[in-house]
């Protein structure tokens, strides 16, 4: 496949043309879309895999209706976690045996950092970074808090680069792949290796890249990671996050949520803890089944996409999209918030606009829907698995009117922008 | 309601006649119960609701398929814990705004023991019991490793009564409603009291009592509780677990699992950690959506059902099932690992049998689903609003035959034991 975007620029029939032609084009009969809709939103939550219904109307009609408790072991629900964690890893460059899904991205965050601290042989600092998506501080908080003289050091805040933060003190660099907001790309590969040279252990949060870029968990050297199912990966509302831990810190690797899932034997019922072997030991209790096949669908799409083709129809997507409003439209005074250079840019390009949340709600009326985060950041999603050349085309378009005509001062624009 | 025992010992006809006047009886019209099956594991996982199916395809297709992103603020997905927190009050004696369905039960485990010590002014002993459902003490294992000079005492090893392990080191007391295996009840109420006199905090898992039992967390003075929702809530299989922080704690109780969710303003996107008011400082991540819908089906039936009918019935059921096993079947040498005395006693009987495994796995091939905890505990567990006095006939002239004709030493029953 080789786009021209210059060309696309030109018409909405060039965009047709594109689709047309486009390899990923059938991908998108994999999913329910509602009709009319332009969905540029799927870094929050994906659309369904037309298979979610099916399969959990298997799982609710036959395995919990009429098999009830034997499902457990007959339908694989007690390996669900390490199943599913299993599909995720070639998404995210991993090899077999260091992924599971469980839990929230939070809970998995606050057992990896905690984790690593516990191997870093004294030294007392965790580095994240100021611009991190907020879970990510307030997990950090949490430990730091209950545990003694752990201290915090943010890059971005008061200017400090990665480099300026590493010292010997260093244990843990925590960092997202793609910033939530901005939809920037870190130089992971990089950055671990710095990190490493420095003697601490590297964290990677990879909610805004899993499905949608090339992830190599293994082969950067990244030592624990997590992450979100229900953006790229279609897992369905608050499906449960994964959390990978490097083979090589598996058995020294201690999770501070020992629950039961978690135990050598959990079904000998013993009095004390003894952690199960391998990526196990990370689970803690009993997880939710019926979200976790709606995962499933989501997964079974995922684990065979061309993660290469996707990264380029997702750059060509974002950069017809940033082309149009730039120079097709004119930019009404919008200014990009993403990079600018494609090769540092996720699958999201964000827009800022003092006025941002009206023209959202404007977009939103005339169904394209795309989302805020304060202050003034409208955000674009481009998920290439569903997406067209020509809902970038028109989404463009639709932007462009709301803010020529400045639609979005209507009245039924306006209502405050919620933050509770 | 009044049942007189021994009139059911005498014949199936009278358990049948009994069954016709139940107040109880067409409660069972409220589940999925598959034919022939008799199901003494809802202690375990709870049979499906029938409105599960229906709530779940409304929220697949509906909520998820046509509204998607929306639906988090449109169809109440972000209050969905707060939502069904409020849906199980009345059934555990809390007023409003004590509780949320959040993560599993090891986590709240971790989350309401953390913030109990944290509000200890220095007591530094946690009291749990010997024969605790092993994720309580997995989960002080893991708090007691994470933290300097917490130390832990057992009741019930080396014969300890929480009389003589209460002094003015003791922070926090967890006990169990009801016991996991024998299905012992303890006397909350005279235990918190005398928690309380010790200056201590008491922290209650409910787990095989709500729904079954009258439990009274307020009336009673409890500081926290968790509990689980998937069995006799019948909220599906891992559906997530509740928290209960008294109203009088919320101020001080710190979360240390400190996420978005539990933030004061979540979508403002601040950096630094604000917990919300209140009982939903105790969230931490996102959700599992489809999950909490299921549960929400059990919910519904729950909320509304009479716990003081559903108790007694309950204890008839049990009463009726001990008696047909000791007196009019013999016992085969099975003996009692319950309480003898009905007022001691849950919602289950367990019974000792050396061979108690392979008799299992002869019942279920009868249709008769009970469970095994080793060593050798037979588990019946019996819910009221499904179940029959002609059931409770049926199984025990089972187990009689089983027993009386040696079917469980048949090849077939005899596979090992799956601990892990």
């Amino acid at each position: 496949m080789s786009i021209n975007i210059s060309t696309l620029l030109e018409s909405r029939t060039a965009c047709e043309k594109a689709d047309a032609v486009d390899p990923l084009g059938n991908w998108r009969e994999n999913f329910y879309l509602p009709q009319g809709l332009i969905y540029l939103d799927g870094n929050s939550l994906g659309p369904m895999p037309n298979k979610a219904l099916e399969h959990l109307e298997q799982t609710i009609k036959n395995e919990w209706s009429e098999e009830l408790i034997n499902s457990w072991k007959n339908a694989g629900w007690w390996e669900l976690s390490q199943t599913l964690g299993e599909m995720i890893a070639p998404v995210v460059g991993a090899a077999s045996g260091q992924l599971i899904v469980s839990d929230s991205t939070s809970l998995n965050l606050y057992k990896t950092v905690h984790a690593a601290l516990g191997m870093s042989h004294g030294r007392n600092v965790v580095v994240s970074e100021a611009d991190s998506f907020p879970t990510d501080l307030y997990i950090l908080e949490g430990i730091i808090s209950s545990q003694q003289n752990i201290q915090r050091r943010l890059v971005g805040k008061d200017g400090d680069s990665l480099d300026e933060l590493l010292d010997e003190n260093v244990a843990v660099v925590t960092l997202s792949h793609v910033n939530y907001r901005s939809g920037e790309l870190l130089p992971i590969e990089e950055l671990v290796k710095k990190t490493h040279e420095a003697g601490a252990l590297f964290v990677l949060d990879t909610c805004h890249s899993a499905g949608v870029l090339s992830v190599e968990l293994d082969r950067w050297g990244v030592d624990f990671a997590v992450g979100c199912t229900y953006k790229y990966l279609n897992g369905g509302p608050g499906s449960p996050a994964y959390l990978y831990v490097a083979k090589r810190h598996q058995q020294s690797a201690v999770n501070p949520l020992s629950g039961w899932w978690g135990h050598a034997r959990p079904f000998a019922f013993e009095k004390d803890f003894k952690a199960a072997e391998g990526i196990l030991k990370f689970q803690t209790g009993t997880q939710p089944i019926l979200s976790l096949r709606g995962l499933q669908a989501g997964l079974e799409i995922a684990k065979v996409a061309d993660l290469n083709m996707v990264r380029k129809k997702s750059q060509c997507l974002t950069q017809l999209f940033l082309e149009l409003v730039e120079k097709r439209y004119g930019n009404h005074g919008v200014t990009l918030h993403s990079p600018n250079d494609p090769e540092k840019r996720g699958s999201q390009v964000a827009l800022h606009y003092a006025n941002g949340f009206p023209v959202i709600q404007a977009l939103i009326a005339r169904k394209i829907i795309a989302d805020f985060r304060a202050p003034g950041i409208m955000r674009f999603g481009f998920a290439p698995l569903y997406l067209r050349y020509t809902d970038v085309w028109d989404a463009a378009e639709a932007l462009h009117e709301v803010l020529k005509t400045e639609e979005w001062r209507e009245e039924r624009f306006q209502q405050k922008h919620q933050v509770t």
